[in-house]
């Protein structure tokens, strides 16, 4: 038997149709990147997609990003290590805070945006980030690109690494991404990202597929890979999950 | 897709080739029952069957018995509820501290033997157990019989319950388990155990079937009923985890 | 010997002014709350807040407030028991990331201004303060007004309550609070202050005197307690500590 | 204002007059070490004098020791560091969860007879301490010998040790302790043990002086040095609390 993991970005959205999408896409997926409250996200949201997530058994992580609610945590911005280490903690923590409340716990870390960019390329950064996850819970999965600085970072601090892949992105020959500048940085042919996903989980290159939630059109395809990776016969299960 | 856990007790026979059969069964579970100390094992044995466990994805239980390793911890006794608090406490906090050496965790909690009769027939006993693992840990899962004064002091402290079925044990009508003194109470035919496992998997009865790893012979029944769930595309897998 | 416990709200003022006047007054203290975001403080004054009492062994508490930066969370506004026990669980959460990232451990809650107030009166909120902090770590000490709701929250939920005094407020003669309101609620002429918090450590009232840390004239008066309290042979320490 | 730790070893005498002594020094002392199963107590003991030492405001430790009841763990034997950090997460881990059950937690460990004097000549030992202890929880205080490789180990993982003094026990110029095999190994008048620990209190050299409770003469000891403490002004408190 095959596994992939299908991880999506959860409590993001503002409003009640934010925890609709978040809802309708819990079946379909195995773990939930839940916002802490910088880049989107309040105490409230986090507690319902969490309790969302153990309702539906799927993983709960923390997806902390830069603080900047109006850029959505995507603009990069000079920081220094010593300053990621304090808002990985802050948030992972506050997550940790909501979890309990739940009598659940948390599986995983995923920085979001400039935070996942930056932890790619910049060691120095990418080490406060392992060094948090570590001090705050050595046990915690840490998700992150394939061959990224933030994967050497967690093998130098003993973490569990997951390998994480995309659907949408088109990938250079060295396994990197296609930066989203260029032309063809984007997958935007379903059929083609569901060839891409399919043969991503069959070869075992990563060990979770990126999904996104922000709309019908995002859900469509969401359900349009499960039955795909079914038909394939690869389950769908969280990382570092147990065996079969 | 349709889900079991298997779970077996592990870490109770001594020596090395009690270490080689758990090794030799922990690619066909999804669950281990590592015992802590009382009944059988030591820090040692715990330390290399959870790490075991950890290579193999399979989900690490505290396996708590009462102090008595020359009855294999299978002998009832007189106990209150205070002594059993503690036994519970003390055991799996020490799989607890092992577990953290390995940058794992712990996943559920199966009381042993005579322990686990008695927390099947007496609530009071059955209480000190699930406030036990409340108090340590209100996110262990605790497994025990279906129907059980267990289970019910499980939901009365609000613990996720894991319903546990036997392959090899007769059932009454009613869900118990024929008494051990009666003439039928075991199932010795393998082709009638698998029969049964299969079944009350796939009747969703019970969330995880007790396998048994004493031996040649039990480690050929649960590579059969694991190839047997396989072709009823019955995944196996730990209890409480995530959906696909 | 007799003992007191003299606690500080900390982290609450901006910029490096604040924090060189947390840092003059952490040797007069023994327990510091510190603010966790919502009312006032960020990740990085929390890491320095707390880090400097880590240095001079002041214990660390958490502080949670209402997420209002404007009023300095003082407002009180109507809020649903669901709402107050998530934002403390968030809270609690974000300075317990960042004690383990110091290496050290929270101490005690104390929650800040307008939530203090409400769960004074308010069975229900707190019973949600209570709650959250009993869920999070049953082992912390909750800081609140002797006599009020959140007294007897902690109590039903089986916490360690410290009793929280005041030197510059006038006490009603059933021990509540002269309303701010009124003309005589606070108590102005230092030497007035010194003589009421000295009579409540010596008559073990209170467990703990809460003094201010907001500007020079807030310090100056903490040392001259400090010394009055020496002079009185009471020696100065973190509730709940070890005995001597 | 000055002050020292007062630490003793408990839960090491069988039956209720071990119990009884145990209880009668509590409120002498700021630190008990607790015996975990190995060279001495079990859960039941183990829960008894941790709810002692909460209710005195007595700060718990664990006191691991060797598997050697029959020689109370004095018995010094080749050991691996391996087998040692196995056997002290175990431990530690024990009375974690003995802890968790009271709503209370650990502050420090403290090795016990054989392994303490093991641990202070053998660095690759001393490091497995010092390991376990900061895998467990790294806010934990570790105790030991002065100049002791177990202090060098500690430091090496960031850890807070408490330099322990004895009363009982003559010095050599360098530090160290008059090997117990030599006729004036020990201090056995009365008198010059009082003068002996509170000049190593007024001096600073030691952060905690053990004391021992096996006995009447033993209790009488305790008492007087904590009068003579209170006469030089020098309060009894648990290392790494708070500064007053």
């Amino acid at each position: 038997m095959s596994f992939i993991d299908l991880n999506c970005d959860m409590g993001e959205l503002p409003g009640s149709s934010g925890m609709e999408l978040d809802a309708a896409l819990m079946p379909y997926i195995s773990s939930a990147n839940i916002a802490c409250g910088y880049h989107a996200g309040n105490e409230n949201q986090m507690y319902h997609t969490a309790q969302l997530a153990v309702r539906h058994g799927v993983a709960i992580g923390a997806h902390p990003g830069l603080a900047d609610k109006e850029g959505f945590g995507r603009i990069e911005r000079a920081i220094t290590p010593e300053e990621v280490y304090q808002l990985m903690l802050y948030q992972i923590g506050a997550l940790g805070g909501i979890v309990r409340g739940l009598k659940s716990r948390m599986h995983h870390v995923k920085p979001h945006g400039a935070l996942y960019h930056l932890a790619s390329r910049d060691r120095g950064l990418a080490d406060a980030i392992a060094r948090a996850v570590a001090d705050f819970d050595a046990s915690l999965l840490l998700y992150g690109l394939p061959g990224s600085q933030l994967e050497l970072a967690a093998a130098a601090k003993d973490l569990h690494f997951v390998r994480e892949g995309f659907a949408d992105r088109r990938y250079l020959d060295n396994g990197g991404l296609v930066p989203r500048g260029q032309e063809n940085a984007m997958i935007r042919d379903p059929a083609e990202m569901i060839a891409q996903a399919t043969s991503m989980a069959k070869q075992r290159k990563v060990d979770s597929l990126c999904v996104h939630g922000d709309g019908e059109e995002a859900l469509m395809f969401v359900k349009t890979l499960y039955s795909a990776l079914k038909k394939c016969n690869i389950t769908i299960r969280s990382a570092g999950g147990t065996v079969s």
